[in-house]
């Protein structure tokens, strides 16, 4: 096999075999295959697409890359939420407690943030003491004592995206549905789940604007997941503005304890019940959505969740007495308002800037060596549809320099767009359900 | 302008200004871009396509990559003519004397051998002392002693192409048009020529298999010629069977002394005239192209292209005593004769593996670093439509390795292909003309 035959094939919209594909994946994992050639088959590939085989023996070749976690040793069903990401997007930290509280495994291996999103992991290391670099043998210690982990992705773990995800970085092959699928899933199937739920962003905060695009890089992971043999749900739920009303670290470990302690805004408690509803369904802790939805509601209710939440903070090492007194996490200097310049309703939140807005203030990574400030960030009072009143304030931002302070007002005041009239249609938060075949909804 | 924003742009189909095309090949060209951007934005120009603009300015990026030679310190019109490569397509070493003989100069930068095709360069070399390795003032002093001159490219000649040349090369981006055609009006156009005939060649030994990619790549070149403000015009010849009866460096050279003679095979003696009657109808050196073709017949009757041709080899170090003596060029040690299995009309020879058998003689290079031997090759007896009675040889081999024999009979055995009865159609030498706006045929 040459693999110069391999990128002709593809640019003349051939197919693929799975041997071809794996051959490729692994000669240029191991340094074989020169950049400028794997560049052109990924253009090509981005370009002509791939056929759903193709993309399943990409997704298996990246996956195998590396070392997949067996967990059939732990009781019980594993299952997995994966986000592609969006701003204040904190549902993570609420689904990993609530679903592990009733006996549900969740490995959880997360990633940074990205561009003008949020990541998990960051947000989990805004908590003091809080341990996201577990071994894969500290992953399975710690899943097994509380059915529950949140890690970062280890060197073991599909080293191949690694390679191809810095390559498509500089080549302008990153927005590939099908490189972002194979990406994405290789990752998520290395955590030796049974299921997962996807939750596909649209919106302008999301990576993916158009449902359209949501829809289809949706029901190609749902596919992809199915021909492995996982059960498989993606629900395209709303990222026109941010979820919740906190955008930042430390700002949404809190937002998420509200939650847990049966507060907290109800757009971020009502996606979070829906995905882990979905959860339960996969895991087949519930005999329907509708079932699963109201357990998730009764263990944030009964106070099961926070307890499972100290119980994880506990486990990896951190401060769980941030529940109860969330002052020690980490607190801004200063706090300034945004005020609206006028009287009217909120006609749209441009959410992209919102998220950048957080970014520049600190709390994420313009380079990958930048170091993140997990104090800073935002706290909206006011979203889509309010009302408000000329010199209201619209946010608060909390920051800690006075010239990124300035940056991030700029953004935030072209970021909001105010109408004599409230805007006519709502978006819902949750815009459809691409169920697999094995999973109706 | 960023590279990345420039492969984005193509890959969305969108079109570069030349600006942009101008500052990729600029950056390139001085290693600030890495081939792999390079290589995706080179695989997405493939897929996507290019504008006539952008192809314009693509050409003269590369061509101002380097060196324009000025010739207008010399009197007369500058012609030359470029083939797209063939199997014993030897014209240029005819048309070059012929047209120079009646005062038009014509400034060859010619190239090697590629593939299955022969290279002038490689023909020139096999007369005893030929420099083809003059330096740009040396082709100058010789274009004014003798108005012809046939070197090889200069480091000097667009850079650009020698580097992106050797990157299409190993990310399959070699075949796309509008890259073709850059890489060869580049080239052509350091030369400081007014006008060029393209010799386009079409069937199972050019590159170009069909006629509608072969009409294409020269509708690219004569637009983008014109653009450029030279006069153009394409041929579209066939090379369904090698030109001539002769492939092979030395036998080449040979078989185009016998047409500047008045001998020759008829099919050489045809397409050489028609390209030099074009050449000299562009030059406005006759007032249409049929007095072109008398003008070229007539300068080969009376001597004066073979005097001219005395008189370039003379010049560039060569000895002409090859003209009277063919027997001084390099011949081989043996000659065996392949037989024909059967009785028949010859129905089709399979153009490129007789390139291939000449190739693997040690006509051509498999490899850069291979030294070619200019003796070997094959003298055809039959050709397409010819009638062979069984045991009749079918070709010539002249050879300097047994091994190497076996090799390129068994390539030629598969390559003649016998019938009962005479092919239907012939196909004709030339099979179209694609003439400039300022050129009307």
């Amino acid at each position: 096999m040459r693999p110069l035959d391999l990128v002709r094939k593809k640019r003349d919209n051939g197919e693929l075999s799975p041997d071809e594909i794996q051959f490729l994946v692994r000669a240029y994992t191991q340094d074989e295959i020169p950049d400028y050639q794997m560049a052109a088959w990924l253009m090509a590939v981005l370009i002509r697409g791939m056929t759903g085989p193709e993309l399943s023996a990409l997704t298996a070749a990246m996956l195998y890359s590396g070392e997949v976690l067996d967990l059939s040793g732990l009781p019980g069903v594993k299952i997995d939420k994966h986000s592609t990401g969006g701003v204040g997007d904190k549902t993570s930290l609420i689904i990993a407690p609530v679903v592990a509280a009733a006996g549900v495994i969740v490995p959880m291996i997360s990633g940074r943030g990205l561009g003008h999103t949020g990541g998990t992991l960051d947000k989990l290391q805004s908590i003091p003491g809080f341990n996201i670099n577990l071994s894969l043998n500290e992953f399975r210690r710690v899943l097994k004592a509380s059915g529950c982990g949140l890690i970062g992705q280890t060197a073991e773990i599909a080293p191949a995206d690694k390679k191809l995800y810095a390559l498509r970085d500089v080549t302008a092959t990153v927005e590939s549905p099908n490189l972002i699928c194979a990406s994405i899933m290789s990752k998520k199937l290395a955590e030796g789940i049974d299921g997962l739920v996807l939750d596909v962003k649209t919106g302008s905060g999301a990576f993916m604007k158009t449902e359209e695009d949501s829809v289809h890089l949706a029901e190609l992971m749902v596919e992809t997941g199915e021909r492995m043999g996982k059960k498989m749900v993606a629900l395209i739920t709303d990222m026109d503005q941010p979820l919740g009303l906190r955008v930042g670290n430390a700002l949404e470990v809190e937002e998420c304890i509200d939650v847990m302690k049966g507060g907290g805004p109800a757009d971020l408690r009502e996606v979070s019940v829906e995905l882990a509803g979905w959860m339960f369904y996969l895991a087949g802790r519930t005999p329907s959505v509708d079932e699963g939805r109201e357990l998730a509601s009764a263990l944030i209710g009964n106070g099961s969740a926070l307890a499972k939440f100290r119980e994880i903070i506990t486990q990896q090492d951190g401060d769980p007495a941030v529940i109860d007194h969330p002052e020690r996490l980490p607190q801004a200097q200063h706090q300034a308002a945004l005020l609206s310049p006028s009287t009217g309703f909120v006609a749209s939140i441009q959410c992209e800037q919102v998220g950048v807005a957080s970014l520049v203030l600190g709390g994420g990574r313009e380079r990958k060596e930048d170091v993140i400030d997990p104090a800073v960030g935002l706290v909206l009072q006011k979203k889509v549809g309010d009302w408000v009143r000329e010199g209201e304030p619209l946010c608060t931002i909390h920051y800690n320099s006075g010239a990124r302070l300035a940056e991030a007002q700029g953004l935030l005041r072209h970021a909001y767009r105010l109408a004599e009239n409230p805007p006519a249609t709502r978006r819902p938060l949750v815009h459809r359900v691409i169920s697999g075949k094995g999973t109706p909804a």
